[in-house]
């Protein structure tokens, strides 16, 4: 009886969630935001890809960021540091973003901007549940995860769009296999780009930021 | 309204939850099986760990393990590798264990153990919230997540008794303060026992075994 009062109950909040992220993502469409939203266990290197991603950007786009967190700002005082607006959103104990919190966020920011990047609360799970209105999903997995986390973890797989794999500098000493992982996670998810990056050594850090450029170009033509 | 009644679906749950987590510890301090819940990210080494704790305790005790998954048979397998008994509870999406799953599993195995290890779901947040009915809870900790994780996560860390830092070995090349990570998680759980291991090198591991064994005696001086 409980289960299935809370799974109504949990279609009703998907349902609500879905409502504001239409709206967000009609207003990102209409600014030419282009929004990624960005997903991985705790420690995958997030906020490290950003700090990679964003000076590339800095020189031609004007860049946000929205960091989710359970508790702390220290993920913005990072994004912060490199001179790029940052809202923190802490989630008090709520283990992913939902739109609603991500709607009550971008109204504290400067809405002109070309990339807004969303990182997601550190899980691997439920943040796949929720749209938050984003044109690209992106998840991350890093080296030191292991080469079987697509499999045993695939609706973050499932639902996104790109899959980068962080700390690729760790390869060498470290018993992943990038070919694995990358068959696996196009065994869930056929679609997905695969990037295989080292924040630490700016491997693969142009591929994928050229990627993000292509991909805002095709979403807004006239931008 | 609809934030309101899910508030009170979770507390009922969460009250189910606890009924039979203490029904599961009162069978288990009757069967004297200490029983020790994993807590952790996914990709921490709560399997390695594992690997290189069974084969130290099982010259003298009688062992087994519950592998939570989202998804797959993989850890269980690498678990009856080492001719101990694994259960797999593959829970198709939710991103925790809960008391009934659990009991469910423990049905299905061999009564008459004295350690029985709980692997949970890979997920730093959402486990936190449910007891099994275990009498030990540890959260891992491994070094390429950050130092900074016991902060963003609280939770996980107020609610167990242990942390175990995992992947020492990548201590020399990774920017990890163990003295960072010990004091945060200090500061949220001050009754916290903390280990430095590497299932890789063995670091560590004599000291987490003499502890398991330790607080074994100490639920069941009897035994």
């Amino acid at each position: 009886m409980a289960e299935i009062r809370t799974v109504r109950v949990m279609e009703s909040l998907l349902k609500a969630n879905d409502y504001v992220a239409q709206r967000l993502r009609q207003a990102w469409d209409q600014g030419q935001t282009f929004v990624v939203n960005l997903i991985s266990a705790p420690g995958a290197g997030k906020t490290t890809l950003l700090e990679a991603t964003l000076p590339v950007l800095l020189s031609r786009y004007r860049v946000g960021v929205l960091e989710g967190d359970i508790e702390t700002e220290r993920d913005a005082e990072r994004i912060r540091a490199l001179g790029v607006e940052a809202v923190q959103v802490t989630t008090g104990g709520t283990c992913h973003l939902e739109a609603p919190m991500v709607e009550q966020a971008w109204r504290l920011m400067d809405n002109e901007i070309d990339f807004l990047f969303i990182e997601n609360v550190g899980n691997l799970v439920c943040p796949a549940s929720f749209d938050l209105g984003e044109h690209l999903r992106v998840v991350l997995l890093s080296v030191p995860e292991g080469d079987d986390k697509p499999a045993k973890y695939p609706k973050a797989f499932r639902t996104a769009q790109a899959l980068v794999i962080t700390k690729a500098d760790l390869l060498e000493t470290m018993d992943f296999s990038v070919e694995r992982a990358r068959r696996e996670a196009l065994e869930i998810q056929p679609e997905l780009q695969v990037f295989v990056v080292s924040a630490k050594t700016g491997v693969g850090i142009p591929a994928w930021t050229q990627f993000l450029e292509q991909r805002r170009r095709q979403t807004f033509p006239d931008a």
